[in-house]
């Protein structure tokens, strides 16, 4: 009998058991995924097989699901097993790698069965990381979202608007606030360093503390840098020293222009010792540099 | 050649121009609903296929779609006669009519390609029309919505949560307020009569204006019932003279009850007054009476 060699798949989509490419697999049109962007999501980047962090990505997911009363529909340890395989079988190096859970599937109604069984959706493609030195910039914008925002949920229209607005203004991220008072930004966190000083807006409902925002802090007390979570304000960001945008594919990048004038560039040297504490981190999970010219 | 009958559809769901029962049709996994509800919607109740205030709710439609940049793919005369064709298609009396237009199908990513199509979904299913005399009963939490509430978005997460809060208090909605402003309920509006005055939280980012709100200002101008669209409070609507909930499915609710404790009842001439003109519309546009013991 003929041993069939698996070939390596361009991308993967997964839904419900069912596995193909994005093209091939499709969803019943009852899912509530649909009608209410009922459900949570965790995403992040994969190297050598090895998606960074998916335990405490696991960990928040679950926790997520927990906050609206979802029922994801595998055992933790089931669901690792599954999200390493199906990144296997997929090309290349370094992949980005998506999983989310819908409620599940019933007739549009905004109620729903608490016994309801989850439905399980998994996105990898391959993506390239970008080396950590690389530089962005940013605008900002009023931060309308609501007050679900510690959740990581499929309610994203308003991160839509806000991404495709620094898109417009060929940015790399958009930078929210709420009177003034800075929150983080459409897909990332941000952090400011001032007078040696790393500083955050504190987890609240007002943003979603990214496990790499968590690890950079993780870095600062490592390194005996002083961390302090607490807002600062549009103003405190323009004077910042540096300023950090983070995300589960951009781990800490550093920011040289607000709102198209200068900002940062004033403490080089607690960056890079930053940037390299994180490169080393994710180079000893996956085996991977994204050191750059570090 | 012998000519197919067609038999009724027990309901009816269309994605991009597929046609099938709501088992059926299958939706791409790229669809852009899926990941970010990246899309607007409409419904209102049909009877002897004719979807109430149609024109309305296309109007709406349409105005939703340009506040997100989505392109809907069809113009609205055309939407019109397709709405109009599947309701005819499906069995029963009285119909729930439900459209909606996603941004379109595109590999998960934030941005989008301002000319990417849009994608018509729509979901019809028989459903019977509550006498408008019935009476029903609220519960009150804090407003945590965003501030694109005057836009009719698939972003319906806290839109489920509240209606779920309703549902485990066997109320019939739950009011939202923000820092004890009253603004609308978790799927329609709400309205008090107070000395003869009928009064609504204005037309803002806070609320989406219901056509049926639309329609019961109406009612009162033609009444000669004095309307005032400003905020209330929980204490006023605890101490109102009535109190109203509206949507396209209940058209003017009278509720009796407030957090277990009673409301309203003491102007019910007023109300039957309002109650009755919005039954004689849908009468004279649908052929259908909602009037119940009116």
């Amino acid at each position: 009998m003929a041993v069939l060699r698996r070939l390596p798949m361009e991308n993967l989509a997964y839904y419900d058991g069912e596995i193909g490419t994005v093209d091939q697999v499709k969803v019943p049109f009852l899912d509530r995924a649909h009608f209410f962007g009922d459900g949570v999501y965790e995403a992040t980047m994969a190297a050598h097989g090895k998606p960074f962090l998916l335990e405490e990505h696991l960990d928040r997911f679950y926790s997520s699901a927990t906050s609206f009363s979802i029922r994801i529909p595998f055992e933790k340890e089931q669901l690792r097993t599954l999200l390493l395989d199906l990144t296997s079988r997929v090309d290349g190096e370094t992949h980005f790698v998506y999983w989310q859970v819908s409620r599940g599937v019933s007739m549009r109604n905004h109620v729903f069965d608490p016994d309801m069984k989850g439905k399980l959706w998994v996105l990898i493609r391959p993506q390239a990381i970008d080396p950590i030195t690389d530089e962005g910039t940013v605008i900002s914008t009023a931060d309308k979202r609501f007050e679900y925002g510690n959740v990581k949920t499929l309610n994203l229209l308003p991160a839509v608007l806000y991404s495709q607005m620094a898109q417009d203004a060929h940015v790399s991220e958009t930078v929210l606030h709420r009177d003034g008072i800075v929150t983080e930004c459409a897909h990332s966190n941000i952090s400011i360093l001032k007078d040696g000083v790393f500083r955050s807006h504190p987890n609240d409902e007002h943003i979603l503390r990214g496990i790499a925002k968590t690890h950079l802090i993780l870095a600062c007390y490592k390194l005996g840098i002083p961390v302090i979570e607490r807002a600062f304000t549009l103003d405190e960001l323009a004077h910042a020293d540096e300023v950090i945008v983070s995300s589960s594919s951009k781990f800490a990048l550093r920011i040289r222009e607000l709102n198209a004038a200068p900002v940062g560039g004033h403490d080089e040297a607690t960056l890079r010792r930053i940037q390299r504490a994180v490169a080393d981190e994710f180079e000893a999970y996956t085996g991977y540099s994204v050191a750059g010219t570090l």
